[in-house]
């Protein structure tokens, strides 16, 4: 029987609490605690008995962690969290600023090599299963085209812009992709497709009392890079319809890719899309199997920083290389 | 500029002439040429001016070839040539007949590590495409199902069964996935699905002049192993309809995965769909990207059998690891 693999998490938000859980649900892992920058005694884990530790006590326990699996915030905490883990751990992050990934990249590729550790960056589901399908698209049919579709699903970042509005007590976004435009891409048409084609947005909104109800809908409308570009939707509603109806962070998307072979004679199609219930729960899911392949990596003894291209998807699972060609081949 | 990418192909049905096109539009690639056990003079190949070899010669081709895609049948060929050419090439092969692929790895490994070679083996989309997703599944959503539908498309097996029939001239057979099925599975109650429940067989059928109609469909009807145990329609066609209708060879399928997180508090649907106007020309497509990440790995020094839950999604690809990062992450 193997050693199980020791695990930390970093940060105790939605996907930090889905960890634990997908931590607990695999067997050949053993967490070792979450480690916070609050005080840890107000921590609550969801399964009781979870140590919780300081984060500046995480130096001291550098040898007792196989992989720290980092679910900080893309904005600010893990450009600076992320490079000081990677000096002193085998770290996985869900890094998700697409435009700074190459710095970020950089950056943990550099702390590791000097440490000796290992980095994977940017594990989810966009960064990471949808930049899969998009790599395996482009691979299998070099002669089409790829489309990314988001939703149905919540947007924190819109919702958090909708909340920012004056006269606004609280608000939902989801983002929800355009079915007849999905519909003409997987026809294989390669079309150019704007913004506004591919994408609408509800927003759900709760107004506070008095507050101007057509200028918060003027101004949500309008708001330039959030909303001005796509169809949108506002509908008010009280509290208690936030709470019961959407009180749920689902998401997921589609990745298409359409190509042609035989010099544009044959058309094909290849889809992929998420449908979830806990965008963080699963989201965490794919970073705990992940972090299954960093610890392997790790032990025989690369170093410096990965990506969801670098991993062979043997690596994520529990069977073994023969129980694999046997069972799921 | 790195050198090309010196390629073989072995065999030169559909497969053969579907990885000829996928090679010679990959800048990276060179086709050297196509091995076949025919008379070489006797041989078209779809581009003119390929070369065309004896396959007793390629022996003395050992030097000038980087892979050998190998495009012939499971049934009694690969089992015999594969090793055969593992001994002396990096092989890259679609074996597909899934009961015997540990028996048919382990006879590749073995050559493979006797010449010093990579034998890459069951590569497409099933085996290949698919088995890849349901590691993916297994792996991100432990606690789960995932099931595999087939079609719409051709399938060779059931249309030879049904030519094999006195009285029928011609004919082929579609295999239908239930779409009542499909979504009973994407609702996440985990179906427990018969073989009828799966998939319908239509068959499409050209009788020879004064044969009993009846008669033959009885016959396809009661089939054992190939239609009895489905909900098999079988329509009487003329030779030219099946000419002017039925002359592409489309395939398919879906490979949907449902599983729940926290404790069964919520489900989560992961899903990949293939549409293929020609399933032998994708196969070869994917074929070919595979022997791209053969010769790497060849370069480095690996040696032995592989199959695709080994091979790191980057090394598919045409595109540097930066830019990788850059594009598609």
């Amino acid at each position: 029987m193997n050693e199980k693999i020791k695990v930390g998490i970093v940060g105790y938000g939605n996907i930090g609490r889905g960890a634990e859980l997908a931590v607990l649900q695999s067997e050949d892992m053993e967490l070792v605690g979450v480690f916070t920058r609050r005080d840890p005694s107000s921590v609550k884990t969801v399964t009781p008995g979870i140590k919780v530790y300081s984060l500046s006590d995480a130096a001291s326990m550098k040898d007792k962690v196989d992989v720290m699996i980092l679910c900080s915030g893309s904005a600010t905490d893990l450009p600076e969290m992320g490079p000081e883990l990677a000096a002193m751990f085998n770290t996985v992050d869900s890094f998700d600023t697409h435009a700074r990934i190459p710095e970020y990249f950089a950056a943990m590729d550099k702390a590791a090599k000097e440490s000796g550790k290992l980095a994977l960056i940017s594990i989810g589901w966009d960064p990471g299963l949808f930049s899969l399908n998009r790599l395996y698209g482009e691979a299998f049919l070099p002669q089409g085209s790829h489309y990314t579709f988001w939703g149905c699903g919540v947007s924190q970042g819109h919702s958090d812009a909708l909340r920012r509005i004056p006269g606004v007590k609280n608000a939902i976004q989801y983002t929800v992709p355009v079915e007849s435009a999905m519909e003409a891409v997987r026809s294989g048409s390669e079309p150019e497709l704007t913004t506004r084609e591919k994408h609408t947005r509800e927003c759900y909104v709760v107004a506070e009392e008095g507050a101007d109800k057509a200028e918060i809908e003027r101004q949500i409308k309008t708001m330039p890079n959030y909303f001005s570009d796509y169809d949108t939707t506002v509908t008010f509603i009280t509290e208690e319809e936030l709470k019961r109806d959407h009180s749920k962070m689902p998401h997921g998307g589609f990745v298409i890719r359409t190509g042609k072979t035989n010099h544009g004679a044959n058309s094909h199609v290849m889809e992929f899309s998420l449908k979830l219930d806990s965008n963080a729960e699963f989201t965490a899911s794919v970073l705990v199997s992940y972090a299954r392949a960093i610890a392997r990596l790790a032990k025989k003894g690369e170093t410096g920083a990965r990506t969801i291209f670098d991993i062979a998807p043997a690596l994520l699972s529990t069977k073994s290389p023969e129980e694999l060609r046997a069972s799921l081949l």
